[in-house]
């Protein structure tokens, strides 16, 4: 029997835990992938590609997949609608792929009641918190105040590790790699209850 | 971060799924293992090996790690106890050992009530169910009605396959055997809530 349907793989960690670049240390290693995208009402700005950075529909699409309970979670910030659509979802999934989710505590949990059945939660972390400290200052993008509140909320996810199905602590890039290839590769074997449904029933009518 | 300690694979399956074949192939593969045994009170017999057949324990030691709930399960059957006691699988856990148990679907609940924070668990099926009466007839050792019995019991247990985290269908050896090594891997790098809590603790000290 091959498994034709997808399986989800969700992400989460503090930013300088190293998602970005352990997901570019694996990607090309486990097979066809989609990125799960925000979905937006927002118009596009220059340089932006739709599906790259997001999903741009029009106000009346969004509202009609409210309705109809498509969005994992949504919000309407500044007069336009961002939100996790589970449409383009849905149609990685049909394709067989593994779908990516980079969210947060909450948004795994979203995940999870949902399509608890094909997904497999992992929570990335920097090993310290003076490493951490170490990794936010040197981008020297941020601002002393943002680094301040980045390390409150990782300190504050931190506490829901033993929600996830996995934790690496990223300090090793090559090891903590591995691990996330090993455990990418694992995820895409889940079975959707669906499909488990339709094989336990041809035990049960046959005699 | 290296995760010293180990982890649990239960494999679970009716009789003619080919569970042993397929562990057979990946053995090997999986890094060091420990393959969980009962323990009896009953005497040696001759060309058993304690620690291959059983684990050989006179009735007090049995008698005491009941009281102290150290099995999993266990049965008074003819005069002797037997039982699932947890102390080997511990010591192996604690030589980071990954332990197989092959259990039914009541040992995978139990398991997973016990330690399920480092338990990953698979059922291995056969395809089909004349392909299972076809292999359990191969077998010349085994009676009309003993098949029969087989075949009602793998119907029952093939019920409860969504209790599972995965599912493989035993149709071609290799390929299910490829999968039962992925799924392997991957669950031993289950971090146990003890590990989670001690890493969450220095985030939460420090300040």
């Amino acid at each position: 029997m091959n498994y034709k349907s997808g399986a989800i793989l969700v992400l989460s960690g503090p930013s300088g835990a190293g998602k970005s670049s352990l997901l570019n240390e694996v990607i090309n290693d486990i097979g066809e992938c989609y990125f799960s995208i925000s979905t937006t009402t927002r118009p596009m700005r220059q340089g932006e590609v739709e599906g790259v950075h997001y999903h741009f529909v029009d106000e009346e699409e969004f509202k009609k997949d409210i309705e109809q309970e498509q969005f994992l979670e949504y919000a309407f910030v500044h007069g336009n609608y961002y939100g996790t659509s589970l449409k383009p979802v849905k149609k990685a999934l049909n394709d067989g792929k593994l779908v990516l989710f980079d969210i947060d505590v909450q948004g795994n949990t979203l995940v999870n009641n949902r399509l608890g059945d094909i997904t497999t939660s992992v929570f990335i972390s920097p090993p310290t918190l003076s490493e951490l400290k170490k990794r936010l200052e040197a981008r020297s993008t941020d601002e002393k105040e943002v680094i301040d509140r980045r390390v409150k909320m990782a300190r504050k996810e931190i506490q829901r590790i033993s929600e996830y199905d996995y934790m690496i602590i990223n300090d090793n890039l090559a090891q903590a790699a591995n691990t996330l290839r090993t455990i990418a590769k694992a995820a895409r074997l889940k079975v959707p209850d669906s499909e488990i449904n339709e094989f336990v029933q041809k035990w049960e009518d046959i005699d």
